[in-house]
């Protein structure tokens, strides 16, 4: 059937199971639910012992079986080496049918793609993805069942309520006691905090520790504690540090793109949201990044001190932190080694937040919905202002949502800001995207170097900016632009088999993704 | 029928129901268990308010009903006023029998009594008890269900587990932002950490946040976030400070208890207690400190350092942690301004844990399991070292559990110390306690100025120790010279029914109190 955004999207998903259609960005909001029961499988008596002196005797020591589901996050980014390590070993061990759980999988879990191809992993989810070897590998229907693609706070809605139940969770742990106590912080491959795994270690029936860095009792911090972890595994390495952080996130130096973030910057204090106690989130990306030097910029200069700033932490923020531009962060993962350096330091205003706290829809108020501003990344955005950070327009999965749309749907105002046309030739706005990942109901505009489109379910908005100045038109305009600017059209030939379904943060289907031929 | 501690307890008790009757200290450690389901009746949406101008504007919207399970905790100890305050205001609007599941009652809690006395209330819950007009009117019959009296890790275990059912949590916050973001050790009330609030704020229903303290969005640091809380209900005061801690706990200056503390102090050094990377826990008691300043002295004397000191934290602990006699403190509840004062600083070697973490014997490993030597308190002690910590001789409930029998059975070494002979000319060594809160199994000896008693039990204790030279006695013995020094005997009258069910840390029940005639 079509579903209400006219995605064709079937009643059933070999697979992945019946689905529930997509039915507004806040349909279920509000509505009952419930965090499931957590097995623990194996109590603690005074003097056991959890430490394994390799990955080896962990895995001995757990009741590995086909069909399972083993889960991991992706704080070491792209220098992660856990994913890895675990999978090939239950490879070798010749489990197959297993479902990897991972908050994300980067460039560097290439190796997992033989085990993809002999059938020992045949599912995944995911709520981030860097495109590499594993996507493509989905893309090109080597996967056996539909990866589930959710954001950054579906995936915890979806453990915490029991509709993903995983049986081990592997946490790479910077660094960790004899009995489980860990922290992201320190260590060789300190990383930040592990947000994402707290759902995980709290629910999983087993939680096994993979460390590199074996710390005395305590370890001081704790971030996850011991009374949720069966075993310690000590190993080499847990990552490496050149592929976990960039050393800086810089502000991008491109004329263009400053030129655009500078107007998305007079758009949001023109339209009030730069005021006393305000609050906002970007990513680190260079673009988005120009956007809080501006928004800065006009801080200073009118006096203003905000409340918080959110989501994936970067220098940027630690240093409005002490410049006393925001009172505290909320921090689900750090960005860069700025970040990394601050929140080990242990200020009391540099908060940890849980996955679940930062975007569960399902939970009693998580923190995109006290976000007053939210810059967002993405490929493509259609007419109707939905938004794929999902599939480049050759339909190949090269990202997941991440915290787009939950930041999106909590967000006082969600702005996408871009170049209108990207690299290749191709134009950011489509007459349809290839995945609709963010509902067009929770962006409210798009600003570009061509003009800004705001979203006309935004009166207020639009009025607010009639007499700005500011180039705003509609967005039919804007495609209209990036046709008369040649933009370059695909074609992709895609499949009848769906390899990937796209959650909407309340668990809902809002797309799919199909193989592409 | 009778326990295997010989205890007459009946297979069902009216009010509280069927028992599972004790069957040992570990008998049911390491067995499979879990975390229960939790609801949550109402899901938040951006824009959602939890705001609410005072404590009766929260309570209607709260579905009340009679026969609800309301819960508080006992951080603000002898000052807490939101017990009494919700309590009055519930009474007042004529619910009846309903369930105060109290983390622990003091005896600012009178007010209480006559909602005992007109149904309001018919039920109680507590791991901690302040002697007082609450566990007299007990005592003495007044309540219709008898109390069910747990340890601080039991209680976590119970309610995490499903077994104690929480509709209602109302969190005394000493500050709180309008989200519900709560910590305990800031604002007018600051009482340290909420740990024992933890498990009623994650498997409550609904939770409400009390507090006299209402800070800017983000609250920093973050002790219970807003993703667990329903409302925030402002009020002038939650407590009175002059009640919440004493002023600074101190070692005691009777010399007959010194000389005590200083044997108890000499018999863990030749027993290999007082080694590198030890671990201990002491009550805030003038005899426990002077303990740990024997364990300190020769701690200096000898160049050791230790791993941590647990439990409830006094100045002499944060003390020993900045000198570095200690690398961390585990921290369940502040017990002085000192150690208020502390955690504030935000010093990441002060670790704040839940009851859970503390001492729930269902979970992965809680923090007593790597316990060195536990300083036990008690009332009396009986001749196969059972302890009792809840009646005194004259049958009237006093005290409860607390940490007790978890630190008993977690610790290397559980020695009981204090004067064989106390206040009002009893002997703490009896035939038979009163009632049995701890088991002898888990109790290794009792230090007293007339001698030393080891529980035959830890045969390599006594081996250790024979060439001591210390006044190691057989516990006949020290019962016999209280009878020589004229023991004041007890003969309470107990009349049939039971007023108190004693479960142990694992669920068990270990004892009954019978109502005093």
């Amino acid at each position: 059937m079509k579903n209400i955004l006219g995605r064709e999207v079937p009643d059933f998903i070999e697979g992945y199971g019946s689905v529930k259609h997509y039915e507004g960005a806040f349909a279920r909001a509000g509505k009952p639910s419930k965090r499931a029961e957590v097995r623990i499988p194996k109590g603690a008596a005074p003097g056991g012992r959890k430490l394994c002196e390799n990955l080896g005797e962990a895995l001995d020591k757990l009741p590995l079986r086909d069909g399972m589901t083993v889960s991991f996050h992706h704080h070491l980014r792209n220098g992660d080496f856990v994913t890895n390590m675990v999978m090939e070993e239950i490879g070798k061990r010749g489990y197959k049918d297993i479902h990897v759980a991972a908050s994300g999988l980067f460039a560097c879990h290439g190796p997992l793609v033989p085990l993809i191809e002999d059938g020992t992993i045949t599912q995944i989810s995911v709520s981030t993805f860097g495109a590499g070897p594993v996507p493509q590998a989905i893309s090109a229907g080597k996967l056996k069942k539909p990866v589930i693609l959710r954001s950054h706070g579906g995936r915890p809605r979806a453990i915490e309520n029991g509709e993903m139940h995983i049986d081990i969770a592997f946490i790479a742990s910077p660094s960790c006691d004899e009995m489980g106590n860990i922290n992201g912080s320190q260590g060789k491959s300190a990383c930040g905090c592990l947000s994402y795994s707290y759902a995980d270690a709290e629910f999983a029936d087993y939680v096994v520790a993979v460390t590199d860095t074996l710390v005395p009792y305590p370890n001081t911090p704790v971030e996850i504690s011991q009374n949720l972890v069966d075993y310690v595994a000590v190993v080499d390495a847990i990552g490496d540090p050149a592929g976990i952080a960039s050393g800086a996130t810089k502000v991008t130096e491109d004329p263009a793109k400053l030129a655009v973030a500078e107007t998305a910057a007079e758009l949001l204090d023109r339209a009030g949201y730069i005021r006393q106690g305000m609050s906002f989130q970007t990513g680190a990306g260079g673009i988005s990044l120009a956007v809080a030097a501006g928004i800065r910029k006009r801080m200073l200069r009118d006096g203003i001190s905000g409340s918080f700033g959110s989501g994936g932490i970067h220098g940027y923020f630690t240093r409005m932190l002490e410049e006393g531009l925001l009172r505290a962060l909320w921090d689900v993962q750090c960005f860069d080694l700025e970040a990394i350096e601050h929140l080990a330091r242990h200020d009391p205003r540099h908060l940890i937040m849980s996955g679940s706290l930062y975007g569960n829809p399902e939970n009693k108020g998580c923190v995109v919905n006290n976000l007053d501003i939210m810059i967002l990344g993405g490929f493509e955005v259609d007419t109707d202002f939905n938004l794929n950070v999902i599939t480049g327009s050759n339909g190949v999965i090269m990202s997941a949502s991440g915290g787009n749309e939950d930041c999106a749907a909590g967000s006082k105002i969600s702005l996408v800001v871009s170049s209108l046309m990207k690299k290749g030739g191709r134009c950011i706005i489509r007459e349809k995207v290839t995945t609709i990942t963010t509902p067009g109901d929770t962006v409210d505009g798009i600003v570009t170097d061509k003009g800004i489109a705001i979203n006309p379910r935004r009166a207020d908005l639009v009025e607010k900016l009639k007499d700005s100045g500011l180039p705003i038109v509609d967005i039919h305009e804007l495609l209209r632009m990036g046709d008369e600017l040649g933009a370059v059209k695909d074609h992709p030939e895609f499949g009848e088999r769906i390899v990937g379904v796209v959650e909407y943060r309340d668990g809902t289907v809002i797309d799919v993704v199909h193989q592409v031929l």
